[in-house]
C-alpha cells in the first residue's frame, strides 16, 4: 500500500510503498477514507525538536481519520467489517493511578498512533478494538477525519459551565474556530475571539463568533472587560500558546472564572499568578487530548443532532501524493483542516 | 390603586382600589406593567388546602412581573427610578445553615411575596432592593413577567450537565415548555417530551421538542429506549407532578443519569427505588425556585444573546379587570402564559 | 479443590469437591486465604425470589475474598505469581454508554463473579486480569476481604462532600458500620446513627459514631434536628433499605443536603417526594457496588494510611466446613462479618 | 480607647488613644479579647510597595480577631449583646457578577477591615452585622482570633477532592501548617511538606505531616515521586509564594491532579505551563480568602468535634502595647501565630 513516512531524521516526508500492517488477536485494520494534518504533524514534517526527541524514523505518521473496516482480529468481538469508524488514536495503559481514577486521557504510559507507531496516512491503518469508534450514519467521512481534533475543541469547551456564560477564545486556528462553534451550540451567550489574522477573524464570525478582535489593533482586554460591565469574560478558552494571548487571556478573565487551556507554548509562560489566578479565584484547567471516551460520545451526540455546522473549515481532499501542497498551506497559516483522501475520492 | 385581591377564604378573587404601598427605607415601588398567573396563583385563586393553610386574606397575590421603578427608599443605593425592572419574590432570611453555605433557594426562612405578603396583581408592587432585577434593555416586558418560572425552568436545565445530552422532559406545561427550549439552546442532542394534552403537545414541538410522546396511547418508555440505543435518556427534567409519569420518567433514564425533579406532586409518591434510583446509580435533584441569584444571571444571558424565543407562550395581555377570564382559561388547561397589564398596554 | 456450592435450587448449601478451574489467557488463578460472607449470599443461601431469578445451580458463589496469585494466563502482563490480590467482582462490557462516560459501575452488561459465573467460596477462583487489584503489604488479608463492601461504604460516603458534615447514618449493619468509620475518617463532624439493635448501636459508637438513636425509642427526627441547630443533618447514609427508616432519613436530611442511598429495599417505597427532595432541594445519589476503580484507588489510601480501624468487625475465621455456622450467625442479625479461611488459618 | 495605628506613611506603628468607633444602624461594636497578626499586618508594618498603595494612615489596623458584642446597632437583629463572636472582615458589594453568582469572596468591590478601614488591634472594632460569626462556646478565644488565616487554610484544602488523597503542602508558614492540620483532619492519607526552615519542618510534623522535607538538601521531586509510585501527588496547596517552591511543586504533582495556589508570589512566576498544566491536564485553583460563608461553617463544624489541634502554633498572648515585639518574632521567621489580648487577660 502507498504511505506517507517520516523516511529520515530531517525536514520533509515522502511516499512510499509498504505492505499492507498485520494485525494482532485485537486489532481492526481499518481502510483510510479521509485523514486530515495535524499541527502535531506540520512538527513532525518540519522537523523540530520536539519531533527529533520523540519520533523514530521510518514511520508512517498521521492520527486525524475516518475509514470503513478491512478485517478484525481473532478475538474482536464488536467491531464488523465494513463498519464506518474513527479512532481515539491515544493508547492508555489501563493500570497507571490515572487510569485507575477515570482519566485515562492522561495516563502515565501513553502511547500515540501516528507518533509512537505507524500511523494514518495510508491506505490502511491497524487500531487495537477498544480505541475504535463507531461512526454514526450521519457523520459525513470528512467530518469523521477530524473526530481528533474536535475532540479538543469540545473536551475544552466542556471541561466546564459553558451554558448562559460569556466566553472569549485566544486564538482562531482550527480547533480555536471548532471551539468557537462548539461554545455556541452549547448556549454560550457572547462569545469573543482575539486573533491577529484576518481570514481567520473572518472565519471565526462565520464559524459563529459575536466579536473577533484583533489584539494587535485593538485594546483587546478594554474591549472585552467593556463589554461584560467591567467584570471580565467567565470562560477563557486558550487555543493559541502564544504568551501574550495567554497573559492577555487572563486579564481579561473576570474574578471566579474559568481557564481552559488547551494552545502548546513553545517556551516557558511568565505569568503574573498573583493577579492573574490567586486574587482572581481562578479555575485554570490544563487540557490534553480528548476524555476517553465521554468526549467521542458527546462530539457524536453535538454531531447527530446537527447543532455543529463546520463546513467552512474545509477545503477539496487531496491525494495523498499532494502532501506537499497541504503541509505548505497549512505552514502558510492557512486557517482550518486539509483533508487526505488515500483511496481515492470522498462520496 | 386597583388590585386584584384575594378578599375571602374561599374560591375566586376580585378587584379592590387599596393605597400605593408604603416603601421602607430599603424598599423599591415598581410599577407594574405586565405581570403573569403562575401554577401557585390557581390554587390561590381556586383556594385549596395548601392556600388555606399558608395564605392570609384579604391580601394581593401574584409574584410574576415586570415593571418601572417609581419610587425608591432612602438608603436604596443601586435601583434608580425610571430603571426597567424584575423581581426574586422569595426572600431568604440570610443567616440560616442554607443561606451561609450557597443555597439561599432553600432557606429556612423563606417569605414569598405574592403569597406571604401582598403581591403584584395591582398597579404596583414594593419590593427590597436585594431582590429587584434589572432587565436589560433587550428584553421584553412580557418576557419580563416570567423571569420567575423561567427562572424554575433554567434551574432544573442547568443543575447538571445539559449539553450533548439526550433528555426527557416529562410534562409539556409552561415551565415543561420553557424547559424544552432552554435545553436545546444549552446544546441537549435529542429532547422528547411526553405529554397528554395533545395542544401542549405541538406547541412542545414549536418549542424545538425533538419528539413528542403520546404516553397515553404509546409506549414512551420502549420508544425512548428505542431512540437512545438501549440506554435511556442522559437526563430526565420532571414538569408534571404526576406520579405515574415521575415512575416513567425514572424507566425512560439510563443508569448513571441525572434527574431533576421540579413538578409538584399532590400526594406522596411510590417509587421503585431500587430499580430507578439505587441500581441505576441515578443523580436525583430535588429543584425548588431559582438560585439566588445565579439562575437570574444565567436567564439574562441567554434571553440578551437572542437564545430562546419564547413567543409560542404568549397570547394578548389582558387588563387586570379581566382576571376571571385569564383563570379560566388556565384551568381549562390551556398551555401558555396568560400576561395581565395593571398600568395599560404593552409597547 | 474443596468449594462451596449451591447445588440445588433451593435453601442451602454444600461443599464439594471439583477440578481447580482452568484459566483462559488474560485470566489470574488465586489460592483464596480469605473469603467474606455478603448480605447478597445470604440471599442466595436462603434461595429467595432474587435469587431463584438470578443464580443458575450448580454454582460455586461468594464474592469477598483475598489470596495469593497461584498462576496467570499467557497475556497477562502486569500481575505474577506469589502477589497478594484482592478482585473487584463485577466484570463491565467496555462498551455500553455507562463505559464510555466513565461509569463503568452500572454498565449496561454487567456479570458478577459469584452471582453469574463460579466464585470464591473455594481454595482458588479465576480472575480477568483487568479486576485483580493488588492488596498493599501493609493491607492483613481478613481486610483483603472485604474490600468489595467496604468499597460499598466508600463509594457511599465519598459521592458527595463529607468534610465538615454532619452525617446520619440510617441502618448500622457491616456496610453501616464502615461508613461509619470512613465518614469519621474523612472530616465529618458529628456521626449519627439509627439503628433498632442494641448490639450494633453499642459496635456503631465503637467504629466512631458520635450518637446511636433506637429509632423504635426516640424521636429520631427531632433528635437529631435539635442537634442540629434545626436544620437538619448535612448528609443521609442510608444503608437500612427499611422503608420506614428511608422515610425517616430524608425528613432528618436539612434542606439542600445530600442523601447517598445504598440500602437495598425489598419493596417499592412511598416517598413524600415533594417536602423530602423536591422543596428540599435534596441531592439523592443512587449507589451501587464501587467506583472502577477509583473506590478502590479511595480505600488502598486510607488502609494504608491508617485511618480505618475495622478491627471491632471481625470474629474468628472459619474453615469452609463450617459454613453453616457462618450464616446462621448472620441470619440471627449479628453484626459483623464472617470470614472463611478456604486454605486453612490466616497468618 | 486604644488602638495600634499605622501612623505614618513609613516603617512601623504606635499606640493612640482614640474614641471609641461610632456604630451604625447595622453595625456590631465589639470588645476585642483576642488579636493575631497576619502576613498582611507585617507587609502595613514594614511599609513595602504595596501598603503604600493601599493603605492611608492614620489608620488602626488588624484584621483577626475574637472578642465579644458590646453594643448594637438599632436595625440589627440577631446578634445581642454579651455574644462571642469573629468577623469575615471582607465586606462585599452584593451586587457584581461575583456576588450574584455565588462568589463574594472575589467581589469586584470588595472592602477589607483593616486595609481600607479601622481593624482589630484595638479594644474595640465596629463590623456591619452581616459579617459577624457567632463563635460556639467550645471554641477558645485564641482559635477564635485565627479564624481568618484558617479560613484560608480550610478553603484552600476543601477547594476540592481531599479524602483519601496524597498531599504536598509547599511551604509551613502558618497557614501552611493549618493545612496540614486540616487536609490530615479531613482523610488525606500520606501528607508530605517541603519547607527549608528547621523549626517549621519540625512543627509540621507535629502538626501532623507525615513527612517534611527540606528542598535546600533533598530532591524533593524525586523524593514525593518514588514515595507516589512515581505518579507524583494527587493534590498540591501551594502555601509558599516562592517562585522555585511553586515551579517544583508542579512537578511534584501528577497528571491530572489538583493544585490550589494560595501562597502570595512577589513577583510574576515563570511556569512551564506546557509540561506543568496542560499536558498534565491539571486543575488549578487560585485562592482568595474564605467562602463566604461556607468556609465559616466548615470551619466551626471541624473546631467543635474536636478534629483540629492548632496549639502548637500558639505562643503567650502579649499585650497591645508590646506590638514591636509581636511584630519582630514573626519577622525573624517564626512560626505560628502571635496573639494580643488589647482588653487584659485571656481566660
Amino acid at each position: 500500500m502507498q504511505a506517507l513516512r517520516k523516511v529520515r531524521p530531517e525536514r520533509g516526508a515522502a511516499i512510499e510503498e509498504i505492505p499492507v500492517p498485520a494485525i494482532g488477536p485485537h486489532d481492526v485494520l481499518v481502510r483510510v477514507k479521509a485523514a486530515s494534518i495535524c499541527g502535531t504533524d506540520l512538527h513532525i514534517y518540519g522537523w523540530d525538536r520536539w519531533s527529533a526527541s520523540r519520533v523514530h524514523p521510518p514511520m508512517t505518521f498521521g492520527h486525524e481519520f475516518s475509514g470503513v473496516v478491512e478485517r478484525v482480529g481473532d478475538e474482536v468481538t464488536r467491531i464488523k467489517v465494513g463498519e464506518k469508524v474513527s479512532a481515539e488514536m491515544h493508547l492508555n495503559c489501563g493500570h497507571c493511578r490515572q487510569c485507575r481514577v477515570g482519566q485515562p486521557h492522561v495516563c502515565q504510559n501513553l502511547k500515540i498512533i501516528g507518533i509512537d507507531r505507524d500511523g494514518c496516512f495510508a491506505e490502511f491503518v491497524t487500531i487495537p478494538e477498544s480505541n475504535v469508534w463507531w461512526l454514526d450514519k450521519s457523520i459525513p467521512e470528512h467530518y469523521g477525519a477530524i473526530m481528533d481534533p474536535l475532540g479538543n475543541a469540545v473536551h475544552t469547551v466542556l471541561s466546564g459551565p459553558i451554558a448562559a456564560q460569556t466566553v472569549v477564545v485566544t486564538g482562531s486556528g482550527p480547533i480555536g474556530l471548532m471551539a468557537i462553534a462548539v461554545a455556541k451550540a452549547c448556549g454560550s451567550s457572547t462569545v469573543f475571539t482575539t486573533e491577529v489574522n484576518a481570514g481567520r477573524r473572518s472565519m471565526a464570525l462565520r464559524m459563529g463568533a459575536d466579536e473577533a478582535i484583533d489584539p494587535s489593533t485593538t485594546d483587546a482586554v478594554a474591549r472585552v472587560r467593556a463589554a461584560t460591565g467591567g467584570a471580565g469574560a467567565d470562560v477563557l478558552l486558550e487555543m493559541s500558546g502564544n504568551p501574550a494571548a495567554i497573559k492577555q487571556g487572563f486579564q481579561m478573565l473576570r474574578a471566579g472564572g474559568r481557564a481552559s487551556l488547551l494552545g502548546i507554548p513553545s517556551e516557558p509562560v511568565t505569568l503574573d499568578l498573583l493577579d492573574s489566578v490567586i486574587f482572581k479565584g481562578a479555575t485554570v484547567l490544563g487540557i490534553y487530548g480528548r476524555r476517553m471516551f465521554e468526549t467521542w460520545v458527546q462530539m457524536t451526540e453535538l454531531l447527530k443532532s446537527g447543532k455543529l455546522n463546520l463546513d467552512p473549515l474545509f477545503g477539496e481532499p487531496l491525494p495523498l501524493s499532494r502532501y506537499a501542497e497541504g503541509f505548505t498551506m497549512l505552514e502558510g497559516g492557512l486557517a482550518g483542516k486539509v483533508i487526505f483522501a488515500p483511496n481515492g475520492v470522498l462520496r
